[in-house]
């Protein structure tokens, strides 16, 4: 039997505050748009991160990717960055891209080596992915 | 870089009693097939739903879709008319179409605008998707 | 060292149709008590039961209780007679006592042997424990 | 039989930012004692937070209280004031007091009224409860 | 309207003791290279188990696969084999092949008549999956 | 308002082999006992453990226990000692004990400073408490 690509994913957390607000916009049409997350003090959240790799598993080792290294390069990539960070004001990265869901899992995928898919999930409710 | 379409979710859920049983089959067939699934007074499950949306971020807002207006569009389209109901009894749609998890996912996703894919977990071990 | 009694937990699931209605009001006072719960055609809930039984653990064994004994009592006791039904019209227990979280709760740890206390999850926001 | 009393549960949520600081200390003692909850722009969580009321279910209803009822209070009493807040900055709780989990859980139990006991879990790893 | 293809998944649960080592590789090397896991006397996990079925809808019952006959396919094929096992002291399964995540995620989804995808959650953070 | 003691938290994770078993039982008497936890090829688990400490938070910190402390703490009692280990050959605590989830909540209760509860959850449906 010949196998095909194994997808694996690797769940890591980070906490932050963030604030969403386009310059662009005026106050009022930013609390419009932006409701409750427009806070000009900044709101937080308990992110949860799922990064996932896909290829064939190792001769040698049968893993796609060493886990352990997986969540080094998570933590050295990303929670060194944005864990317990205001992601608006302590990151180069939201210094001037909204910290939507949808904007960090976009910067998280293009910045982890070889991700193919990343998860964000910033509420209970509410979830964005990207794939690479 | 250019940016792939994101994915988002929204998770939301309703609760409501149901019973499987097709017309066309006598009653032992229907409980034959169906099982405790087939009582005829009904039981019941707290249904957790996940519609899935994807797009390219907007330019000014950087959301795929504001989660409070699909939250909305969920609630207007999906929970008015399931939560706290008998599927079979008090919905339209489900007086002649077996309230399967298979055809819950399928008319939600068909009835919510822009709705990519719906995940409906009707209990801790059974989900069903379905993909627009 | 002395041990102290050690509580444990079984964790169990049953899925059920139910009403909320008091036969001593009005229509009208049922509606405006108990709201959606009140639908005449049901609705229903995935219902999780934390059963927790307290004691030393036998010399012989190091249990309090034999898990698979404890989700065997369960199943004899709790989910062949709620499991897939509908509380009010399938049961005795809740033919006339309303079938609230509160009201199952108190039945299941007044009717399992050895139970020192039950948690009933009616959904995940709400929960009622009763300690006999 | 006579029934004890039945303890209730109800869960909500809310999403805030905080910083963990002592104004009797200096910046270096705060960086020391709080490390990265100390970062002077905040970091933020998603609070869970399960308010329990406890006592016997009325006769009429079968409840202990209406988790509507319960749920409305606590949005009034606790969501509206912190949900998408800055703790530090845009609460009178805790513009002098630290908030940890610990002194949220305090307040909490304090403010809402029936409240027998309040649990706040901070993230997958921390949580806090107080009983009144 | 028509139906696309639905996707149902079953969950189920399995626990076992297991080493990861590649006896190509000396003692020095496999500690190395798989750290805590090649531990000589095992360590052991509860997996979780996700089957995914994708295909139509069933006409007379609406299922794409009944989810019973489903749970009981899994339980013949792979948890009456790895349940309270040792996977490679007790299966031949694994005997030969490193039982690493990827390696169970493939040998399942190879050996359930149907199956589609098989995503295997081996502890919080990891996960793997394969697709027939 | 003076302030009651307040009940702190902290979940940690390990993921070991085991098996249950009684040297003073003949082979049978254990298999009969034990049943699957009875393989002399040991199974395993990811064990959940939740320790709480109690008390009034400090005067400075708000504390009532640091927990990135708290967290060491256990990994230097607990996690080390038992995590990816066997805990009948590679521990000196279950050599002679049998590693029952009572047995392990007692242990871990008496062997981490200021201690109050400790819970294990072993599986899904299987939890033991210990309080100290």
């Amino acid at each position: 039997m010949t196998m095909n690509k194994v997808a694996v994913f690797r769940k890591e957390h980070f906490n932050a505050a963030h604030r969403l607000n386009n310059p662009l916009l005026s106050d009022a049409e930013n609390a419009r748009v932006f409701g409750k997350c427009n806070n000009p003090n900044y709101h937080g959240h308990n992110y949860e991160l799922i990064v996932q790799v896909t290829g064939l598993p190792d001769a040698v080792t049968g893993y796609v990717i060493d886990m352990k290294v997986l969540s080094d390069l998570i933590k050295e990539d990303v929670l060194d960055k944005f864990d317990h960070k205001n992601l608006n004001l302590d990151t180069t990265e939201f210094a001037t891209v909204n910290p939507t869901a949808e904007n960090i899992a976009y910067w998280i995928a293009k910045n982890i080596s070889n991700c193919y898919k990343v998860r964000v999930q910033e509420s209970e409710g509410n979830t964005a992915e990207y794939e690479v």
